[in-house]
């Protein structure tokens, strides 16, 4: 029986039994909890706790319910209101009361915290190995596209063109701070639980330390209390996850934006898009849209759990039961969409033309001809003024910002020699005079792929 | 192939299929779906777009397929992106190329629309109708625990005593309010979305009002871009559910408290609890932790839902997915957690002499002492002040507030009758003394069971 | 001293202190208290508990204190915790200790939600007014373009064009169900918590019924636990201003998108718009970005007090002090929104050439066209195929899809007339025949328009 | 003029300006806008962009402001709309025409980009000198209650005694790792990004590796199309204040269930609690209600600034104004709360004997007569077993678990030595046994104090 317990007279409510069992869900950590046993059990044997002989049954029953975890011939019990107990009650069906002794000096307050941090080391890893790939694909198509102008947008309004590269580098360093996050999320899981009982140690004398190195914990929780409470990495976790679905979000909407028929700068694959039930002539960006849709679930899933822990006397509560769901689809939802964002990406193709074109709105050269008059002496603020009222003329005219009149650009703006304008105002320049550092000009474009191969390199080592 | 189009040419990548595909949640959809088809096919075939064989080789087909899911026997295929093509591409195979016919004078977009609020609308009254077995559940309870005194708190410290009957009947108002938030969730299913077409209304002079008729739907939504971008239905469920949950959430933490062993006020009955792994003598009130812990992740999907609404431009996107996981999951979180706490509370057993000593811990007349002074003549204000000092003398004392000594009562409260202030504050007093409409008094209780029962009778007439 | 009492022996920590009081920003509540006073005031003495001449001297201390606050004389001092403490300590000083009688038969705890209750309701009906003036202004500007075509777009893609009217109406739709929301907020401020006292009811037989109908409240909360517990109603308000927010966000991001350059639907006027600081040429639709930005707000206030709420036992507890800050916000983000809104969309230039150029775009009768194959008797679904066809045959030959051969028409789609095709594809056939309820076609335009004014007939009545 | 610009021909609108200014909230960015603009134009002048003279001028005007805003003599004019150009606008008053140099080079994209980092930094710092205090005060009272026994909990049941020092120690290595998040927003601003100009770098050469110098950065940002659109560093912030808000609200909640009659294991001091309004023997924990209810707020401030940047296209938009009342009152709230904790813990009395007299329970010796029967070879479950049926044994004869029959004892456990059974739960022996690393045995506790100490010296160095 699951219960543990002859203390109960009565048989579960089935509600509650629904409300309760976690089985459906924390399989997942069904390896982690083998691995976990198996060193927990080796540690018993080194501190003579339990015998050899006992060692070699735990690990041969362990080693067998893995394999049938693997081929999928596990059998969850109607009774196994979790993992942990279906895993226990299995091992006690095939080596017998001996699998009672796995439990010893071990609580599942202890058990599950360890089998938790297991798991976010690991998908902190495979967020970080998905980062990465989106990363290369990122540099990749930005040395491809290395010098194709595009407008640049503030407030959705063209500002001053760009490089598509430079654009597509933007996300490159977005996504290198997420790699920083999933690393001290590792980090944050370094500290190993197991041990500490059910809050407040055990009473045998019991090396934690040497689990942790059998583990690759790089240390112990210091405080049992602490250590059963502890769900500080899930929210590290989720916090990493959400700003880097974040990011997503804002590169999903840019491709719904560029692909639109208004844009015209991308077309999503048809490995990634579709059509549409009732209008024949639609293609759609759904994969975009979906990077676009789901930030806010995993933002959802961690003001969630900030809600659970909220206010939670210590030690352990079954409201800690509900960090599971939240952090499970979380991972799934945030590796899926790397490596949609990663696919969809490397696949997009660009309209050179249409770009070019775009980018060839000389009103985007209005702040270059404002520093042309800060280059002959006018303070900014000045020049600033100067230029807005060509910018007036020629909207009021109806032209292009290189084509007011001569007798205006005099009235307006005597300081200004008009060749040196009308140069100015011609295609292309605008570009190249952002030579500042982490400019546009290509120069600090190509820079800048160095320096973003390097970082890949460095990662790498 | 699912994706309609022979404008497409190469297959879908594997991380987009699975970011994608809606089937493994949208399933459920499947009844609604059908009823849906069948209603649209009459009206088709009522307005003479289809003739009356095609209508019944779609019924025939519909109800087919409506077996096959009730016995679970329907296959999803590879292909099947959601449920509506899964029913769509079954229903052709079942009658051939007429079941292309189901799809004339509709989108999915208007489809999706159309199951969803047949779905919030059912589910409200699935709410509703657990809300209610809830709030019956405490007016039984209020009943049987009529006049059991226990401590009435603020800030957690003992205020002013009252009857656990008034205590568990607060809960029952809360739960009348939340039942007003499902009604309005109904109400608001109310227009029915189907014949908005894709975004622009259909090519056909279709009966979108005899529809409505005849799925129940009071009205037709008065604008199609509006009725295919519609998703406040989803948010008022999440709201209302959020809200309730949070009633939950105080309730079951109230129940944690108070089977601690320091307050001692009530059990949890077995069928509701469990045990340790580790800890033999602990019975734990898990259900009434979970009941806590639930509410936040409600409030998780109601922010996330905004946050996928949030700046979505009309009409549908494939945003709108991202609907449907989180209404199931709080659908069936808060259905469980109703039934839960129904089955909770009426076999709480509570505590009638740790209830009541605690009760009798006299500070808590200390109100009413003022009140004596108020009804002498002294303003409110300097009353409080006056029995502060009582209260003081009887801390530093060490005593009892009844038991501060005839000397410090002469000089603090020169005003008082002695043998007034020792009545008042002698056991039991201070409850019967709280008159005032909706207060603890007895004839006040009475009222206010009557009162409750009276709502039940009215709702269920 | 605004402890109220003589128990204490220490002075306040600092950090307490800041803490702690809230008088910085329930100073607003200021009329609302004075109000209740007043109408407590009357109660007391018509029930006898104090006297006529008490009465006339509450009464005239408390409208010194109201014309002290509307002229912005009122001085809080140092030791003000909180409004009601400070309105209480200024009619003592102006009126001496009969002051302290207003606290008779009263508690901070039901004088606060009393406060907060008619709080919200002067708001919600603020709420309602804004929306409904934003409602008038979007028929208006419908009405204005009744007729102007632009492309109706699903995922971002043009799908089907519509009229502009009928693209504003549907956020006139929208508004409508938040003005049934804050409806309901008004009435889940029906109930008066004012009498329930500090929890337990008070020791006065009071007229609870008569002060409700005094401040014109409906009935009285029958449960004094639940009456100084429930926050019900603002967690009602946060909900219906995130939903209304979220609807303004998405018209804000729609202006946003249409105000670029790719899109040059429309111009933001000068009294919404900025420049920028370095760019003369700039003109951003900064209004526009604001309402798609102040949505998360509103939801991260609703999110917030959920929290507090989460597990909170019952009855009063400090944590409830957390309820006001967020509420207010919400209230002036709403309020600022709708007035913002309603001023920015009065003014919004549209442009009838870039907007009706954008709906030529022939792909978009495709949907017809596979209609016109239906009204044959090809079923949808084939139709759909054959369209598909159609379409990849004009996009791989960079044509119209009007302008496919007669060789490509005849080979693809044998079923359709040539003569029909073209006609049926030449400019505006297809806005007129979505004749449907609720659809674009004119005529049920002007249908929408007559029920959209009758709504606000009926809201003026 | 504030809109900087001669484009525009129409004054703002009223409810425009209310939303779109930031001056209210922004000024507090003042010092840190003072120290770039001199750091910048020290640059400008290194790099012969503008004239030593102009330095001059510019710095004079600029301490001028300085000074200005110390002494809160600084006016604003009703047209600044935010702190940038309102500094501008004076620094052109008091230095002329030359002021308008300031902005060469420069937008204030990059700026308001740098000066939140700066904030960001300052505060991360403040915020880690607080925790740092407060771990300080938790170990120093650690020492204090060394050897208090007081029973520690699993789901609110007593479950095995701990020592006070140990419990408090728990909340000091959560702090500990709240130290490491702060550390890292510390580092997630390193990268300066200033001279990124509006977006895409600016026409000058500039050394943006000078000014990091000169304001302590550690790198420039090395995009400028990610550095003017970066807001990571805030969610950094608002993520790790919320984790540290989240432990508050924990340590909170305990006091407050700790403060009451039920639990009588501490008081608040007088110097963070207050009275009620209306029950004068009330003494209410406040502070430790409001460390509880602060972290939804913060939590609700991250969720909704993830929602803000949702979706928004790179790279400057309105909405990134939406960043910071999120981020200030995050800062104040945490800072106050932080010092509130410190000083209420500091303060806090122990109750020696009640925490003893439910340590004392024996029931939670039930694991260590489990353990007993292990150490003599019976499996840990079976012993689970046989130990729940003397607990059952016990709770229905009403006796303490020590207190069993001899009978019984030989009939459920007769592997067990009743003089050994009995020894174990005599009081005491069960904290002492929790031998392991991490445990509560007072050998532990010394070490874990040890250490603590260890990492504060660290810190410290």
């Amino acid at each position: 029986m699951s219960r543990f317990s002859d203390r109960f007279s009565e048989p579960w409510d089935p509600a509650f039994l629904a409300l309760n069992s976690s089985i459906s869900f924390d399989y997942r950590l069904a390896p982690y909890d083998i691995e976990q046993s198996l060193a927990h059990a080796r540690m018993l044997a080194r501190c003579s706790i339990i015998e050899e002989r006992d060692l070699r049954a735990l690990e041969q029953g362990l080693e067998q319910i893995r394999t049938e975890i693997d081929e999928d011939r596990f059998a969850v019990a109607p009774d196994d209101e979790d993992i942990h107990m279906a895993i226990e009650r299995r091992l006690t069906e095939i080596i017998g009361p001996v699998g009672g002794k796995i439990h010893t000096a071990r609580s599942r307050n202890d058990q599950v915290a360890t089998d938790l941090a297991m798991f976010v080391r690991a998908h902190s890893l495979r967020a970080h190995d998905g980062i990465l790939a989106l990363m290369q694909v990122l540099v990749d198509r930005a040395e491809e596209h290395r010098d194709w102008p595009m407008p640049g947008y503030t407030h959705l309004q063209r500002a001053q063109p760009v490089y598509l590269s430079h654009h597509l580098l933007a996300y490159f360093w977005k996504l290198r701070r997420d790699l920083q996050r999933f690393n001290f999320c590792m980090n944050a899981t370094e500290d190993l639980p197991l041990g500490a009982g059910a809050l407040a140690g055990v009473n045998f004398d019991t090396s934690r330390m040497s689990i942790a190195q059998d583990l690759s914990f790089g240390a112990i929780a210091e405080n049992s209390i602490d250590a059963v409470s502890n769900r500080d990495f899930v929210l590290d976790y989720l916090g990493a996850a959400a700003t880097c679905a974040t990011h997503l979000s804002q590169l999903g909407a840019e491709i719904v934006l560029w692909s639109s028929e208004e844009f015209g700068f991308c077309e999503v694959s048809d490995a990634f898009a579709s059509g549409s039930s009732i209008m024949p002539q639609k293609k759609n960006p759904d994969a975009a849209e979906l990077l676009r849709a789901k930030a806010p679930r995993i933002a959802g899933h961690l003001v969630a759990l900030h809600g659970v822990l909220h206010g939670l006397p210590l030690t352990y509560n079954k409201d800690l039961q509900e960090d599971k769901e939240h952090l499970f689809d979380a991972v799934d939802t945030l590796e899926l969409c790397l490596a949609a964002a990663a696919g969809m990406v490397g696949t997009l193709a660009f309209d050179r033309e249409r770009m070019a074109a775009a980018a060839a709105d000389d009103f985007q050269g209005a702040t270059d001809v404002a520093d042309l008059l800060v280059k002959s002496g006018v303070p900014f603020r000045e020049a600033h003024g100067i230029v807005a009222k060509l910018v007036r003329a020629a909207v009021e005219g109806g032209v292009a910002l290189g084509a007011v009149t001569a007798g205006e650009l005099a009235q307006i703006a005597p300081q200004l020699d008009e060749r040196e304008y009308r140069a100015i105002l011609a295609d292309g320049a605008w570009l190249e005079s952002k030579v500042s550092e982490g400019g546009t000009a290509s120069s600090r474009i190509a820079d800048q792929i160095a320096q973003a191969r390097h970082v890949l390199e460095e990662i790498a080592a």
